[in-house]
């Protein structure tokens, strides 16, 4: 049974934190998941209150630890004492994620270098940082992912699923949320966006799925 | 200023009320949201207690009220005696909406007729009930429209935006959640999704983008 957790703080964007929360929450034997914070409540963006499954330190000893964004929450929690002392991450036990402004926090954890993605409106901040900034929804460096733009949650938890149990898994962790009739083109896209992830594929977003995608039975029609 | 409420109940789908709740709540000019229940605080199917903004009947002065779902929590709020004689709706003066097995809300309160969607689970249960069920994400009949498959709230929120303020608000309200690389090919997805909700027009995924949106500059490329 794997433990995932997903990191929040005030301010926190709702749809990072709870994309992710439903669509793993959905399976309950394979792994469970917890939301943790440095105070029993977190509030939300839009002023939802959270309570919180435990204190940061569970991270890690955590299989996964996922990160969520936050406009103002992000700078407010880099800037607060007691978080980011709160992580001993480590990417060779652990996989590692973050969406959008989290990837600022895996920059200060130090888990960074190279490529990586963020909320398109971040990018330049994250050039600043002297990481390369990516035009794609999400960048792998071994077990460590970033990605960008809210719905991305998609493909991280998608990554995630599919690292550990295979393609099979990912598909049927994913196929509850998918809309009524374009199953298939989205199923192909998450595909697609993983495995561009993976193999640092640019800019073939309209092209062909790779023989890998077509033996999976994916549609080539998009 | 538009008044925009979202219905839940205990053992709603997270993700349903969360994904619109976050959308929408990131304009605060030209509307407002808030979340109803039929007690203080609604706990969602993965646990999170919500506490709502209002009673149900406020949705009754609301100018858009949109339910959400719940494979437990919908059976039950039919169940409960002071849930369906809460409201009062009108779809002349409203806009009223529902996301996967809220289509069985608004069946109840009258409001469906012919075609509509939910979720691919729950298809046949729509068919019992004499309606027809469609395999798309988005069913729109004048003023109601339903929704199936949780991510569909996309499509949903995109219609209700642009049937009060045009397209380039739907866009603009969108825009902030789509992944990073892959704006243009989401921001294609919603329009022919609300434009083939909007017109009937069947099986017509691959096809190219109508005139209208190219027009609006979209690709025609996926």
């Amino acid at each position: 049974m794997k433990k995932i957790v997903l990191v929040a703080f005030d301010q926190f964007t709702d749809i990072d934190l709870f994309l992710m929360w439903d669509i793993l929450g959905r399976n309950t034997e394979d792994w469970h998941v917890r939301i943790l914070g440095s105070s029993a409540i977190v509030l939300s963006a839009h002023g939802l209150p959270v309570s919180v499954h435990g204190p940061l330190c569970e991270a890690n000893s955590a299989d996964a630890v996922l990160f969520v964004s936050g406009k103002e929450g992000i700078p407010a929690a880099l800037a607060a004492p007691d978080f980011l002392p709160s992580f001993e991450l480590d990417s060779r036990r652990q996989r590692i994620g973050s969406i959008c402004a989290g990837t600022f926090i895996l920059e200060r954890l130090g888990l960074l270098s190279g490529q990586a993605t963020t909320h398109p409106d971040a990018r330049s901040s994250l050039q600043a940082l002297g990481l390369e900034p990516m035009d794609q929804p999400l960048v792998c460096q071994g077990n460590v992912a970033t990605a960008g733009g809210c719905l991305s949650a998609l493909y991280l938890v998608g990554w995630l699923v599919e690292s550990w149990f295979g393609v099979d898994k990912r598909r049927a962790t994913l196929l509850p949320v998918l809309p009524a009739g374009q199953q298939e083109l989205y199923d192909a896209l998450i595909g697609f966006s993983i495995r561009q992830a993976l193999t640092g594929r640019q800019g073939a977003l309209y092209d062909k799925p790779s023989q890998q995608e077509t033996r999976h039975g994916m549609s080539s029609n998009w």
